[in-house]
């Protein structure tokens, strides 16, 4: 099916148009084999979940704002991310003056270079992970993304890492990196080994991102200060899981 | 990461397994893309489910088994099902007696013949849904998957469609066949229309279901009739919606 012919009533019609974007991202070269998967299973929680924003998520994604706008922060962009929000992401890293860097599992200089000619058609100016002058081991983490720059997620104390992958959270959280991360399955490790997981869909958690950094724009450091040093992730996960137990509960009556 | 370069002690060794060997499917012309982001949805659901099958599942995998033994039965073939079972079809259609016939959504006369080969290679002989001679349509079904066999689908009561979309589901429906699926979602339109819907991962149904039909092979007819009479596939359902809300609590503490 594609973008084309997906029928306007059929009960899927949302959740098939983005799974068509996600075809053409994989066929222009974006998107990963691995990164349909992982699609795939944000999907399913995401149909569990309601696939709308609750009440719970609004007051994380604030929260994580709330941080981007305080810090010396990054946006770490994977192949998914670039594939569903490279406008919102060049558009966020503005409003909070946090830098963009390029980071994937599955790398290669072709689909890095794809993801940063995508994110410059949206106005992104510097986008970092590219030079290899500049890249740098994060220690101990074996696989393609160990490779982190210098200027970029190595040098910076804050590092939103929207569908990320457990390893590299775990190693992030190893070099004291405060982590923001967007991640369906509130269970993975890296929603768990986050400081602040918002458990909702990218595509829905951007715009309300970008809102959010507006309204609070001319907050004082002290504010955002205390928006952030309030939250406990713990306590957020636990009403996230408690939410979607419900709803499933509620889905079969 | 390939097969041969998932380390052992990942924590999700045995997933990441599964998934490299949907890689080699995809690659070799036998999954479709969409066939990837389904498999994705399925390892979420399993995730809550704690990828093992449990008591109700079990029971509804008898109820099944002794529907095919009763029957005059197909099991429809599509790209994820050949993936990840191709062996384990071929050996429950023989002790069932039952047809196998493929039928895919993306349809390509290669891939028909790739996944029959594969069947084939497994000891397979007659493959419906191959010779264009015997296709008839499904009345009123849209997609690809709107030609059946006349001598497999079209004639039979009883149709084993493992992993199956909804708009097939619906259309068997309506042409009076018994549906058994084996869907890891219990939301899904696949599983509440279907008869006897199996919520568990096809990984792990089709040996218990291998297994159920040697102990059922010298039951008599209405032994069997019992079995499946007795069952209810809502209440079914109810109950594993269920279990997933408390495995979702339970994982929270």
């Amino acid at each position: 099916m594609t973008r084309n012919n997906i029928p306007k009533d059929h009960p899927r019609v949302h959740s098939l148009k983005i799974r068509s974007k996600m075809s053409d991202s994989f066929h222009s070269g974006i998107l990963s084999q691995n990164g349909l998967i992982a699609h795939g299973r944000g999907e399913a929680f995401d149909y569990i979940l309601g696939e709308n924003t609750n009440k719970i998520s609004l007051d994380t994604i604030r929260v994580a704002t709330a941080q981007l706008l305080l810090s010396d922060s990054v946006i770490s962009v994977n192949g998914n991310s670039a594939a569903l929000c490279s406008k919102e992401i060049v558009k966020l890293a503005k409003l909070t003056n946090s830098k963009i860097e390029i980071n994937l599992f599955h790398k290669s200089p072709t689909r890095v270079k794809k993801i940063s000619q995508l994110l410059k058609k949206h106005g992104a100016i510097d986008i970092y992970g590219e030079n290899k002058k500049y890249l740098t081991r994060v220690p101990g983490l074996k696989s393609n993304r160990k490779f982190i720059d210098k200027r970029g997620i190595f040098s910076s104390d804050v590092i939103f890492v929207p569908l990320e992958d457990g390893d590299r959270t775990e190693f992030l959280k190893k070099m004291n990196k405060t982590v923001i991360t967007v991640d369906l399955n509130p269970l993975s490790r890296t929603s768990i080994m986050s400081d602040i997981s918002i458990i909702d869909n990218l595509i829905r958690v951007l715009p309300e991102m970008i809102k959010q950094s507006k309204n609070m724009s001319n907050f004082s450091s002290t504010d955002l200060h205390n928006i952030v040093t309030k939250f406990n992730n713990q306590n957020q996960l636990q009403s996230i899981l408690k939410f979607m137990s419900k709803r499933l509960i509620d889905l079969s009556t």
